[in-house]
């Protein structure tokens, strides 16, 4: 069985392209000829608002499962409409494993014990049916999780990611602006608490490192503090950071290089709605036009991507 | 429309009892003549897993719905089994409602901006259809949530408390044995990270108090830590304290008194494998008693904890 890191930077190799597209439907930005149709057909229940999003989603996967190694569904916006969005975010991730991307739910997932390891059969391992036999669900290739709760909340996935060769990546420095009321603060021994996270990531990581020398334990690091990246990708070596903060959130591709290791891999950029909503910004596109405008904003990205890689001389391709 | 706090305060006083009985159905431990109808009805299919659960959280909700205040179903249970999972946790939403019982989703949910409000949408909020129109989805009323991202994985959700009268429950100091490795350090200020929580979850439950003085920002702090629920208790003196722990996790009627304040309230105590699953480790009961075994031990439950509180002189009622 492949290990979950060394599957991803085949994945990136491939496609020349380490960057991930966020899959965060919102009803009131699917194009106008979508909804219609699915209330025309459902009505105007929440299962047309589901139909409405599998629709949109599938022509976002269409339109760059030839440029992205990955894409990133956010479950917050399916699990919102109940089991019909759940349902819908399970069919997302099915199609989207039928064209060859590699699926990171972004779900933030936290609990202990028996209750993690509930989250952790559902999401990347199996579960047991009534007779005892075990099936897949979710079934994605990696999850995000988050560690408040210590090791006990982390080990019953790092089990899973062993069994099934699957991955995660663990909430160490989020993106937002307040993200430093708690992952900044200073312990006594002078680590902030997020260089205190990084070092139980690259710990628990140990286990998992593939033939390419990344861990399937990622970490989850924002590129808009790029000073603060240096100091985590000191200490994290062998992780892959999956980061938010490119476009809508204000990093650039610049921002983006303290993220990378000196081999040019390690990183996993983020970008959901300057590509899903690509069409609602630009003069040239219509709503018809979607597809076509994530397509190029999915292009456009890898390029300068590419670009800062290049420029920085750490283009691994 | 009543403050959360109020409400649940009123149901904690009519039922003078201040538990809540945990909803974590495994499949493995649900009656066989539970299992049986279903395998017989809907095949070894997830449906027979999840009409297996509904009909055994009725019984539960049945036994102890003239006993607790609350329950607490805990999504991972659920969700682990897809749309399906997620129907029958729906189903067990409403039916415990119907009975008259206050919900508290444990679901430790996290995440910033838009996405921690479709969080809050979906689970104490209204969502958006098709044209527009909003319903609510889950609705349940308080859930969990953790605050690793700061304030701005917060406010999405105090927002829709307030417009709905609904509540929540921060992770401050959980009940597990590894939820030192972050919870406990020291920060440079010398407060530990869960008393630096402590006070923002003080700080953001100011806007939500009600009349009986409590606010609808909660706080989950384990029973099984007796000698940092006083510090806690002192920085958030307006917290209803969530608490697992009791029981299963090791913590006696004794270890729960810090929690509460000195007026009896403050405090909502947690069981669920004990009560839920009493059938099994007593030689009393045969498969077919679950229900009834589950009524004796959420009787015993609010038995021991009348004791305690009286033997301190601050039972409210």
């Amino acid at each position: 069985m492949l290990n979950f890191a060394d599957k991803l930077i085949d994945h990136i190799n491939k496609k020349q392209n380490p960057s991930i597209v966020g899959l965060d439907p919102r009803i009131e930005r699917i194009p106008s000829f979508i909804k219609n149709e699915m209330l025309d057909k459902y009505g105007n229940s929440i299962k047309a608002v589901a139909k409405s999003f599998i629709k949109f989603n599938y022509g976002i996967i269409n339109a760059v499962s030839d440029i992205v190694p990955a894409v990133k569904p956010q479950i917050a916006f399916y699990e919102k409409y109940g089991f019909e969005g759940v349902k819908c975010f399970q069919e997302t991730v099915k199609y989207a494993k039928s064209k060859g991307l590699i699926v990171v739910e972004d779900a933030k997932r936290n609990d202990i014990g028996t209750t993690a390891s509930a989250y952790s059969s559902g999401h990347i391992g199996k579960v047991n049916k009534c007779k005892g036999d075990e099936v897949p669900m979710f079934d994605v290739d990696a999850i995000t999780i988050n560690a408040y709760l210590g090791s006990d909340g982390v080990k019953p996935f790092i089990e899973d990611i062993k069994k099934y060769g699957k991955g995660c990546f663990i909430l160490v420095k989020t993106s937002n602006i307040s993200s430093g009321e708690l992952q900044d603060k200073k312990l006594i021994d002078n680590l902030k608490l997020s260089e205190h996270v990084a070092r139980y990531v690259n710990e628990w990581g140990k286990d998992t490192i593939g033939d390419r020398g990344y861990s399937s334990i990622g970490a989850v690091v924002g590129a808009t503090f790029s000073t603060q990246v240096k100091s985590l990708r000191e200490i994290m070596k062998r992780s892959i950071f999956l980061s938010p903060g490119y476009g809508a959130q204000g990093a650039s591709a610049k921002d983006i290089i303290p993220l990378f290791n000196e081999d040019g891999y390690g990183a996993l950029i983020s970008s959901s709605r300057n590509i899903v909503f690509a069409y609602e910004t630009s003069n040239e596109y219509s709503d018809d036009d979607y597809i076509e405008s994530a397509h190029q904003s999915a292009l456009l990205m890898k390029n300068e991507l590419n670009d800062a890689l290049k420029e920085k001389n750490i283009l691994p391709w």
